[in-house]
């Protein structure tokens, strides 16, 4: 029987517990595992729940205990889950966690430690809730260069968006719908602005590249200045507004992570992606395109990525693993992490008080978008592909013309 | 340094060979598995090849020499396969296949020998080609009951259907384009009518609920009657036809697989699945839907799963796992899988010389479609959900104006 501890009994860290316990028996039968929880930290009260016995209040309790051999830390921040996860390790218990925060800001420490002390890291929960990616890109396309990988990875920021494409409410109003129904937290700061996105795609550049990427290091745009106006020319181009984290190769061999609203055409699958549901394409010289979709987050899809996590890591263990990723100094990453204007390609603008002539001289050939009720002095337009750089300065010449411009998604 | 050998040198076993030299420093740096094919087994002359030096005619120069642990059997077809698999798996060498076909025959048997001679039997590549299915189900949902899966398991009648919904195509010409393109084999007859997804679902059927699902116990229907007027009428209720095949469990706990056309609702991810791509997606009780998507076919995208799995089984040699699926007997079969008559929902229907009158009182409130150009006497309509026992019932009485029904695609 396999001796786990639930730190923090939160949302995860609840429905991870229920879990368990819900599914062992079949859990037992389909992997050969028998999980037992020993510990629940918790600082709240545990009395009126079934797992009151469980609770301690002391990670000691935890860190002591040689019978504990894998911990859940489902508590989320940084200070107290960096601490406990380190101690963990360096007691050589593995860890599996949802917290994509301490994950993007400490994992190259972190996996380095585990790797010291012969035991796991694994954190597939932090991306993509009930989505597996980590685990596919690291075993299923292992055989695979991977290039890249692009992915709706908010479902609160989708949500909005959705929301703005399909019923034409405006960014306020969708995001004041979010909250009402839980989907969006009291402070949404996170989600609109892209940090959510941003550090999901860290980790997932770190995994994919080898080195770490810092959310630093990461170009990222929220959504807030996306209105009801961008949201209709996307829909009649046939397409959508996305939120869109993206990481790629470039030719200069440097890596270009970025997060921000894009428009995404019709063809594309991820302009299907409605609602709360996140998507992930990834890229690899093998397979081509391979995309993985389903609900990005909740109480019960979270907890199945945090629980199949801790499953793999009482299978492993005892094993060695290469290391995931290296550690990547700030000195360094400049040398590693491209200049977003370096990327290149089509962009969608707004713009008042311009004629065709003044667009299509600045631009070049761009094809030009309409939408109901569009004011006459409006115009919307596809610039040809170009770099954001040359982008930039051509944007700085319409400055007072200029009401929105949001980067065209090219795989 | 893991030495391999490769069983058949046709589409598959070239791209695995190239993809395993291709990548291989990259592959020993992600998952620390150096491999190095030993053998090559194919009749027909490599001398043109890099890789000549490595060709055996001799399957015993494999199964006597010791040191190759994992073999991969790329080499379709059931009488050889099936032989030099057993041979090697009772030998402890590992096996992983992209041979559907055999392992819907004969996975329990061959599962059961990887168990007792405690190696593996691996075949990530006989389902979906690049897309990670098999993996995810048995590890990444691992901690989820799942209740059944639905997927697009065929490229080539995903094609087809395709181009008779997008560009009006009647059955015989988006065949002879699926051919001249090469998506279509010679004879058609195991792609066209859905026994190749067949065989897909019943692997997938055997992996969710325990026990083996042979072909001849899936109610299988193919595309061939399905008509551009039919596609027509799915794009005008804003949906497609897709060769949908599906499991699920049935309230009185037996299990329903098939394989058949299906109307999909406009809202529905698999609407949007063109061309000769795969989705396959996943219900499970903690996670909900999740769907996987990606080439379901093609020399390197099989290659990449097939060599996944030859690290996996390197990576996990001497390990023992519990058996995956267990034998099911034709007479237990009877008590474990349903008639599919016992499944319920809705039905597209397509008459002639009927009148609303008439369809309404033999089927109820129906939802009546249209497309362009229908001929007068045409109808075409979307009954309520009832068994489809009572459908077939209520379909015998009108044999003569009966143009077509298709069944309506329910998660």
């Amino acid at each position: 029987m396999a001796k786990i501890a639930v730190l923090g009994f939160g949302v995860v860290g609840s429905g991870t517990v229920e879990l368990i316990y819900k599914n062992r028996g079949a859990i037992l039968k389909k992997t050969g595992v028998d999980l037992d929880i020993k510990y629940i930290l918790e600082i709240a009260d545990m009395s009126g729940t079934p797992y009151a016995d469980k609770q301690t209040k002391d990670i000691n309790d935890i860190l002591n205990d040689d019978e504990v051999i894998t911990v859940a830390e489902v508590m989320g921040g940084i200070t107290h889950a960096y601490e406990f996860t380190k101690e963990c390790l360096k007691r050589g218990k593995s860890v599996v966690t949802s917290n994509k925060e301490l994950v993007a800001h400490k994992g190259a420490e972190l996996l380095k430690l585990a790797n010291e002390n012969n035991c796991r890291y694994l954190f597939e929960a932090s991306v993509g809730g009930a989505i597996p990616i980590i685990r596919p890109i690291k075993s299923c396309l292992a055989a695979n260069e991977i290039n890249g990988l692009a992915g709706i990875l908010n479902g609160t920021t989708n949500f909005i968006l959705t929301k703005m494409l399909k019923e034409g409410m405006d960014f306020s109003d969708a995001l004041a719908l979010a909250s009402k129904l839980g989907y969006a937290e009291k402070d949404p700061t996170d989600d609109v602005e892209g940090y959510d996105a941003s550090r999901k795609i860290c980790i997932l550049s770190s995994l994919i590249f080898g080195r770490h990427v810092y959310p630093e290091s990461v170009y990222c745009e929220g959504i807030t200045k996306i209105t009801a106006e961008d949201a209709a020319y996307a829909e009649n181009w046939g397409g959508a507004v996305k939120l869109i984290g993206s990481v790629k190769e470039l030719e200069n061999g440097k890596i270009l992570p970025m997060v921000r609203p894009s428009f995404v055409c019709g063809g594309n699958p991820f302009s299907h992606i409605s609602d709360v549901f996140n998507g992930i394409a990834v890229y690899g010289d093998a397979v081509g395109e391979v995309m993985f979709y389903g609900r990005g987050a909740g109480k019960m899809p979270t907890a199945s990525a945090v629980t199949a996590d801790i499953i793999n890591a009482v299978q492993t263990r005892g094993e060695s693993f290469p290391l995931e990723w290296e550690e990547c100094s700030a000195a360094s990453s400049k040398d590693y992490i491209a200049d977003y204007q370096d990327g290149d390609g089509a962009f969608y603008v707004r713009v008042q008080s311009m004629t065709e002539k003044q667009i299509t001289e600045l631009f070049g050939a761009v094809e030009f978008l309409t939408r109901a009720s569009k004011p006459e002095d409006e115009s919307a337009f596809i610039t040809p592909s170009m770099t954001e750089r040359v982008f930039n300065e051509k944007i700085a010449q319409i400055k007072l013309n200029l009401l929105n411009k949001i980067k065209v998604f090219e795989e």
